[in-house]
């Protein structure tokens, strides 16, 4: 049960979202211009680094349904369970490698990036604005993530349901206010 | 030195906000609600659970902007160090402590929130709006602490600039672009 009052129904940030509609909309939009705009990484791939962190914070809710999310846009969840298993061994470029090195030390904390890190990234072609982003999805995903273990939110194990918001989020992004709307 | 090719000059986030006006105008967004607009926690109060976050992540541009507008808020800076060093013995409310209990755990890990830790909060007078708020405001710190962080943003120790910032933010919020605007 949630720690609060929260809409009934509603799986994970949904019912934050919908308990203070104020504060969803910069969060969505955040999560949208990160994950779904147009940019030089593919939305896969970026949604391969946010599920990464959450299944590093040990989100149940986010990483299923970004992990979904990047099984939607990649075409298969096997590279999303190799990334979360062993990302250094996943079928995947060496800049997305060397970016994700990057968002795990953000995860723990942002101190830990070196300059030898970011060298690296630079070396298999990451740009500027890659490592940016790379390093504000995974800070941003340890907003989202502590926000819907926080608040102690429902978090169902249906993996079709996560399938169905995976290929939703994927198509549609993150501006929409709920997987059923129109 | 940042890690990436931020606009020089601009102290702490606002270096990556000049890099990046997209993500910044959501990030700015949901400070600002969540620390300035009008609310049932003041203002200070809410100042001092970004600061005691921002200081457990060890985030130095972040603890002590908001720990100065906090102080701005609060008319002092002293309560700012007490709640920073040990916020059970600080002069401030059981409630606000209870508040600041959960946000440590938040900052830890969303799921080391106990529904004890909420019935304390609710026991001293914390409403469900409130609990929502203080866990997505040590949330959100985890994002800007490691956004902060991870890209190596430079942040200054002339502590007159952060008492000019601490008075800009307590009056004006985070909407406005920079301390030097209008």
């Amino acid at each position: 049960m949630a720690h609060i009052a929260l809409p009934e129904g509603l799986p994970g940030i949904s019912g934050g979202f919908a308990f203070r509609p104020e504060t969803a909309k910069p969060m969505r939009e955040l999560a949208h211009i990160l994950l779904h705009e147009p940019g030089s990484l593919t939305p896969g791939e970026r949604e391969l680094i946010a599920t990464y962190v959450s299944s590093q914070n040990d989100c149940y809710f986010c990483q299923t349904s970004h992990g979904a999310a990047a099984a939607a846009h990649l075409g298969g969840g096997e590279v999303v369970q190799r990334v979360k298993a062993d990302f250094q061994s996943a079928p995947i470029t060496p800049k997305l490698k060397a970016l994700l090195a990057i968002a795990g030390k953000v995860q723990q904390d942002g101190k830990r990036v070196t300059p030898e890190d970011v060298a690296l990234a630079r070396s298999q072609g990451a740009s500027d604005l890659e490592i940016h982003d790379t390093v504000l999805i995974a800070a941003a995903f340890c907003m989202y993530n502590r926000y819907v273990d926080g608040l102690g939110t429902w978090q169902p194990e249906d993996q079709s349901m996560y399938a169905e918001m995976g290929q939703h989020l994927a198509q549609h992004g993150y501006r929409r206010p709920s997987i059923e709307a129109p």
